[in-house]
C-alpha cells in the first residue's frame, strides 16, 4: 500500500492539478424545456427498444411508509423475478446452491462450464434494489448473467435488509463473505461487482477494505452505483421522467435509501462513496445508459477514480435507463456489456 | 494489416455474437415528458457551471439560406473567437505560425516547451464547426488547448470549407496534410485529434487511409464526433433544447452538414463515420458530456469502436453541453480532459 499516496499525489499533480485562479461561481441560470414525446431510439436492438417503449415504473413515487408496507413490495417484486429464474438459469447454463459463508447467506453461482482460465478465479456479486429490495433469489439475475456470459464462478452475497436489519447491515454481510472468501482465495483471483445499489455496495466494500488494511479485489465493476445519494447529479434532473426503471428522485429508490439509512448521514462514503478516499482504488470498470438517472453518478465516479489516478473505463449504452443492461438475456447489448466486463475481469485477475 | 481481420472476428465471435433468435421488433412506446426547468448542477466546477447556466446559442433555428449567409456567418464568429486568441495563447504558452503542407493551409501550433517524450511526436488537429464554421485561426482553441496542456506539437488542418469548397474537400486536405506529414514523421509518433465535425473528420481520415493503404496514426481523440449526421441517436431527441450549444436538430449544424455534403449520401462513411469498416482502428480516447446533443453519437462510435475490437476509452463529463471542454481554459475539465487525451496518446505513440 506504501506507493499509493505516491501515485495518487502524482495523478493530482500533473495530470489533473486545478488552475491558482478560481472563477467566480454561475448564476443560477435555469434551463427552460418544454413538455416533449420522445420517441423509442431505432439504433438499440429489438429487445432493447422493447425495454425502451415500457411504460414508467408504477407507483415509483408512492413508496411504501411503513416497515410491512416495504416487506410487502419486496415481496412482490421478488415473486415476479423468481418467476423467471429457472428459464434463465437453463439459456445460460448456470446452476444455483444456496449456502452460507461467514455466517451470511449467499448463493453459489456456477456455470456448467466454467473457462479454463477461471478455474482458480472468483467473483462476489452485491445485488442492486436500493438497499431493500430484491431479497434472497430476486437478487440473481446479474449474478446469473455474469456467471453465464463470463463463464465465472460466482458468490452472489444475499445481505440482511431493512426491515430486518439497517444500515450497514448490507455492507457488513458483504465484508463478512469477503473475509470468508480470502481464506479460500487469493485476492488477486478476485472481482467484486453489482449494480445500483450493488454498485454503491462494490465501492462500499473497497473503502472498507481500505479502512480495515483488508486485501483488496483485482478489480471492480460497479455497474449504475448509487455513488451519491445526496441529490447531487445533473442527470437526476435531464433524464427524470425519461429513466423508465428509476424515473425521478424522491421517488422509490430514494426512499428506501432513507429507510436503510435509517438516519445515517447520506453523505458517509459509506452511503455515498464518490465522498470516499479513492486513492489505491482497484482497476474499475463502470456501465450505465444515455437515458439513465444515474448516468451523472455513473459519470462522475469514473471521473473521480480517473482523479484519483485509478485505472478505470467507462461504458455507456444507447437508450438504455437504469441498469437495462441485466434485463433481457437475448439482448445483444447484455452479451456486450457482459463481455467487456468479462474482459476487463480477464485483463487484471490473476489465474 | 494480415491479423486484422482476425482480430476483428476474433472479437465478434467471443464477445459480442447476437443471440440466435431475435426478437420481435417493439412497438412505438414514445415516452411523454412535461415542460421542466433544468437548475445548473452543482458538480461542476463553476468555470462550467458559467457555461452550463449561457443561454441556448442564438440563432441556432435560423440558419443562413444562401452562401453569403454562410460566409457572414462564419466570419462574425470567426472575429469573436480570433479576438479571444493572443490571451489563450499567452496563458497555455503556445506559438502559432501560418504554414503549408502537401498544398494545404494549415498552423503550426507548438508549445513554447515541448515535453522531452514529446520530441519526435507530432499531432494533427481538424477543427469542428459542422464543416463549414471556424475558418482560419478560428479552428485554432481546441489544437492550443492540446499543444498546451498535452506538451505536443500540433499541425492544424486550416482545410477548405463551402461556399469554397464542398465534400469532399475538407477530408482531401486533410489527407494531403497527413501525406505530407507521413514523409518528415512516423505515423507510430503521430496521433490525429479534433471535435465535432473534427471528431468526424478523425475518423474518416483513418477510413480513407486504410482505403488507400496509409499508414495509420498510432492513436486518435475524436471528440463528440458528428458519427452519425442521419438523425440516428437517441440524445438528439433527449438532450435537444437541453444543449445550448447545438441546441437540437434540424438547427444550423444539421444545416451547415447538408450544405458542405452537397446532394452526397449522408450515410457515406466519410460523411457518418459510424457506418464505415472500423477493424484495424488505432486505439481511440473519446470526449463527451451528459448534456452533449451528440452523446448519443459519441457512446454509439464507442460501442462500434469496441465491436470491432479496437481498444477505445470513453470519458464523459457532467453537465456539459457539444464541446464544453474546450471552452474556458481556466476550467479545471478542460485540463482534465486534455489531460486523459495526452495520456492516452503517451501510452499509445512511440517516441
Amino acid at each position: 500500500m506504501s506507493k499509493l499516496p505516491l501515485g495518487c499525489a502524482i495523478a493530482s499533480l500533473i495530470a489533473f492539478a486545478a488552475p491558482a485562479a478560481m472563477a467566480q461561481p454561475a448564476g443560477p441560470g435555469p434551463r427552460d424545456v418544454p413538455a416533449r414525446s420522445l420517441p423509442v431510439p431505432s439504433a438499440p436492438s429489438p429487445q432493447v427498444q422493447r425495454l425502451i417503449a415500457a411504460p414508467l415504473r408504477q407507483g415509483w413515487n408512492t413508496p411504501p411508509t411503513t416497515p410491512e408496507g416495504w416487506r410487502a413490495l419486496a415481496e412482490a417484486g421478488a415473486a415476479a423475478t423468481r418467476a423467471g429464474l429457472p428459464g434463465l438459469r437453463e439459456r445460460l447454463k448456470v446452476d444455483v446452491e444456496a449456502a452460507e459463508m461467514g455466517g451470511v447467506k449467499v448463493f453459489r453461482v456456477t456455470p456448467r462450464e466454467i473457462r479454463l482460465e477461471n478455474r482458480n478465479r472468483l467473483l462476489i456479486h452485491v445485488h442492486g434494489g436500493c438497499y431493500v429490495l430484491n431479497p434472497g433469489e430476486a437478487g440473481l439475475p446479474e449474478a446469473i448473467f455474469m456467471a453465464g456470459f463470463g463463464g465465472y464462478r460466482v458468490i452472489s452475497v444475499d445481505y440482511r435488509m431493512p426491515p430486518e436489519a439497517y444500515f450497514p447491515a448490507a455492507l457488513d454481510d458483504a465484508m463478512a463473505v469477503w473475509k470468508a472468501a480470502l481464506q479460500t482465495t487469493d485476492a488477486r483471483n478476485m472481482a467484486i461487482f453489482g449494480s445500483s445499489a450493488g454498485g454503491a455496495l462494490t465501492l462500499e466494500m473497497v473503502l472498507r477494505a481500505k479502512a480495515e488494511g483488508l486485501p483488496l479485489p483485482a478489480a471492480i465493476a460497479p455497474g449504475t452505483p448509487m455513488s451519491d445519494v445526496t441529490g447531487v447529479g445533473d442527470s437526476f434532473q435531464t433524464n427524470g421522467l425519461v429513466d423508465n426503471v428509476l424515473v425521478a428522485v424522491d421517488g422509490f429508490c430514494d426512499a428506501a435509501t432513507r429507510f436503510y439509512a435509517n438516519g445515517h448521514d447520506l453523505r458517509d462514503p459509506l452511503l455515498s462513496p464518490i465522498y470516499g478516499d479513492l486513492c489505491g482504488f482497484p482497476p474499475t470498470i463502470l456501465t450505465t445508459g444515455t437515458r439513465d438517472l444515474l448516468l451523472s453518478n455513473t459519470v462522475r465516479m469514473h471521473r473521480a477514480l480517473r482523479q484519483a489516478g485509478v485505472e478505470a473505463s467507462l461504458q455507456v449504452f444507447e437508450g438504455q435507463s437504469h441498469a437495462h443492461y441485466y434485463r433481457d438475456d437475448s439482448a445483444p447489448e447484455s452479451r456486450e456489456a457482459f463481455g467487456e466486463i468479462a474482459g476487463f475481469f480477464d485483463r487484471h485477475l490473476g489465474k
